[in-house]
């Protein structure tokens, strides 16, 4: 019997961003959120991938991207906990997990209609909290309506 | 200088299919028509990929997936001259240029609202064929309108 090639080898990124351990079920979120599909760089994606920290997980590459913290936090709401890796001319130069901050302003709409964010040129401004089953919401300041992570569409 | 990690090994697909030498600016488009955003099996895509044959090319390989030929009609349709790979047990068992079908029925809505195929319950029937400028067009059996492929929406 031959051998099978069961690995492959591809190219690393020289420059960019790597972001891994993002839950399987938003990989696609995470590319699109990001509009990836209109990138003209290298851009690889892979998902339903194993993990063993995750049970499955997907990971993003991007040529010469690096993501501002604004962006990062946006990352955040969709793939918690996910790993953002640095590199420069093929190095890590970062490696770090990817926090929920305490707070997001700006980037979330909230879902509730007769808000004064909808309503008025008001930014939104949310906190990040935890309800009693451990689950993450974010809850406005200004209406105190609660929603949770899978509602979150973006401004 | 210590040497620079500039090739990463990746596990292989088992079984599924890979779709090479896919136009870069149609990578999403192809990974979009195939749903693949909610396979729930390993899914990798990569664009903007160095190719000696496109200059920027897409490849997406997809595990556990055989496409059939409507589906590979489909895809002509927006990666023509795509190379199309299965691979059973680790072996690739089929390799093969996807080629552009003579005709396409039922899978490409006609643009014109008027065509018979948009009021009736008719499906669809186009002729491919080359204008004087050498562009693959689609022509409708029914209306005798054309259309070029960059304008091509799937029913």
């Amino acid at each position: 019997m031959k051998n099978k090639r069961t690995k492959l080898k591809v190219s690393a990124i020289r420059n960019g961003t790597v972001i891994d351990h993002i839950p399987a079920e938003n990989t696609f979120r995470v590319f699109a959120m990001l509009n990836l599909e209109n990138s003209i760089d290298h851009v690889y994606f892979g998902t339903n991938l194993e993990s063993k920290k995750l049970g499955k997980k997907g990971i993003i590459k991007i040529s010469n991207i690096f993501f501002k913290p604004e962006e990062i936090s946006k990352i955040a709401l969709v793939a918690p906990h996910a790993t953002l890796i640095e590199i420069r001319d093929y190095d890590i130069i970062k490696k770090e997990q990817i926090l929920l901050p305490g707070e997001i302003r700006k980037i979330v709409k909230c879902f509730n209609p007769k808000c004064v964010t909808n309503n008025q040129n008001i930014p939104t401004h949310f906190k990040i909290i935890q309800d009693y089953h451990g689950k993450m919401k974010l809850a406005c300041r200004y209406c105190e309506k609660t929603m949770s992570m899978g509602n979150i569409e973006f401004v």
